[in-house]
């Protein structure tokens, strides 16, 4: 039988929206995934249409990392859920600085959801990806009735490999170091929150989300002995310090007037009453390493075009309380504590 | 700050259901994580809390594998979606021939669902990882509101290596060689849908999800060169022939009187008029071999417990038509094709 004796008519992707069949397993979903998934995907490793994706690995120290992204909505200024997926996974395996290598994609697809939308999300991904030199090797397409799920989940799978000598973890953080930041906070969640209240602006806040680990790896080159690296997402800068202190068992002071914001983003905060130290980045990324080299570590980052305002925001101490505490603009002292009440809900 | 300040109250998992605020990156995702997640799968991996997992690899060929899990309902006899998540990826990873290393898995969770349920769910994860031999090494959790999801979605991701001069896939089946079935098939499909439809029945239909690797190792051990291995999961096994046939550019000769096929299932769903063929299976494969070498396999799968009732099915051929055909027990000849209309929505 011929691709065209199995497949008679093409996807009506102009038109046509996702429909039950198309995750049950037969010739509907067999179209979906040759005509959309394979066409933008294209690589090798799919070509096989095995159920996994097969390659060889020198000896190494392998990352692993998953995320699922259920961003809402689907499309925002500066992005959409299909490139965010690529990123931040990618960012979650590089933050272990790794070299990312290969990507997992799962759908959950609803019932319903526009074929044309879905490509949209299909080609910002395979964009993603070859920008990151990363290919997405192997996937899964379910399908929920309309009403059990919201258009289109995304979760992605990354491996990555370490090069010997580098080991990067929060337990590593330690008094005394130092804390960078790669820029400014609080663009990925507020650009959605924009979208979603249907709030517009002058100047637009885009979405930060990019992929971080051609940055980290020119961190890494500069400065080898890297304690820590947390790209601060969900939850923001705030929560990502609270959860290192935690695990590494010690505290952190920060200042106030170091950590780069932009004025869109502060005046929205203020304007919603949200506080940026919690809002979700998503091309961020927050360093510790050991304060003799902090100053090498920071021009590394600057030379970067993902680092161009990265800063020293901080340092490591000791403290038992595990407390991150921020001296403000105003010169009073603040405790930066763990979000525990309503967040943003569905932000990446 | 000590675990009792973080968390002052445990989570109250008899009565509790999931909040927005366990998928907002804050305390109450801390928490829910720790208590629940990290408590179940407890590993050197997770406990490191990094966004990612670490491990050394040999040299070798790595194997990856995705599946998102939205079977409906989630507990159904024989099962659960916690143990199929896990069964699901390892098949999926083992048909390749791999030794299946690490899983991760990654929830979206839909507000209000009951935190017993999960922590069941969560319990039997945890369990059948164990009984497999792979880690669960890392982790996602999101939330979403209700209505926008269906109690718990799980994608898992499994990695797994290949032994030097093992080359299994779907393209390398080639007329004259024999197919294998490990066992008794539509068990899975029909467990879920009696379930569904509250049929009961005096012999209950259980699920037959399970880990194959163990099996697949066997089967390897005994015939190296086995051309090709796949789980008919979605779609059953007539949609798997079909897809090996057209990835391998062959035809398929079946002989049904050689398809194991338990009388329970035989009449559910001739009562429901759903031909078990096209019902999935969680805990079977087939396998393409050369004739030579058939005997050999067959035994070596007889030999263990999940390939007691393995049998012969059929023949590859040269059919540029790519069809598979199948002698039926009245002697006559029926064409099986793939599914094009209805099937049994959410299954796995």
């Amino acid at each position: 039988m011929s691709r065209r004796d199995l497949f008679p008519r093409r996807l009506d992707i102009a038109h046509g929206c996702i429909e039950m069949t198309h995750g049950g397993g037969g010739r509907a979903m067999a179209q979906l995934i040759e005509e959309l998934f394979l066409t933008a995907f294209d690589n090798e490793w799919l070509r096989t249409q095995d159920d996994c994706a097969q390659f060889a690995i020198p000896a190494s120290r392998l990352v692993m990392a998953t995320d699922s992204h259920v961003v809402s909505p689907l499309f925002f200024p500066g992005g959409d859920i299909g490139c965010l997926s690529v990123h931040g996974t990618i960012n979650d395996v590089a933050m272990a600085g790794a070299r990312p290598l290969y990507l997992a994609a799962s759908f959950i697809l609803e019932e319903g959801f526009p074929l044309a939308d879905l490509k949209r999300i299909v080609e910002s991904m395979a964009q993603a990806a070859r920008q990151a030199g990363v290919a997405i090797v192997t996937g899964d397409t379910k399908v929920v009735e309309r009403g059990k799920g919201d258009g289109v989940f995304i979760t992605t799978t990354g491996i990555g490999i370490v090069a010997a000598g580098v080991t990067i973890s929060a337990s590593r953080a330690q008094p005394g170091d130092a804390i960078l930041l790669s820029g400014a906070i609080g663009e990925h969640g507020m650009a959605v929150l924009s979208q979603r209240e249907n709030l517009s602006f002058d100047t637009p806040i885009q979405s930060d989300t990019a992929a971080l680990h051609e940055l980290v790896a020119a961190m890494v080159t500069a400065v080898p002995d890297i304690h820590c690296l947390r790209d601060p997402t969900r939850g923001g800068l705030a929560t990502a310090l609270n959860e290192i202190a935690q695990q590494a068992g010690v505290g952190m002071r920060l200042q106030e007037a170091a950590i780069p914001l932009r004025e869109p983003v502060r005046a929205l905060g203020e304007f919603l009453g949200l506080d940026p130290l919690y809002i979700a980045n998503e091309g961020k990324l927050l360093a510790i390493c050991p304060a003799a080299a902090a100053d090498k570590l920071l021009a590394a980052m600057r030379d970067h075009p993902l680092g161009q305002e990265a800063a020293i925001i901080g340092q490591v101490v000791a403290d038992d309380h595990h407390f991150v505490e921020m001296k403000t603009v105003f010169g009073g002292s603040r405790l930066v504590d763990w979000l525990s009440g309503e967040q943003l809900p569905r932000i990446c």
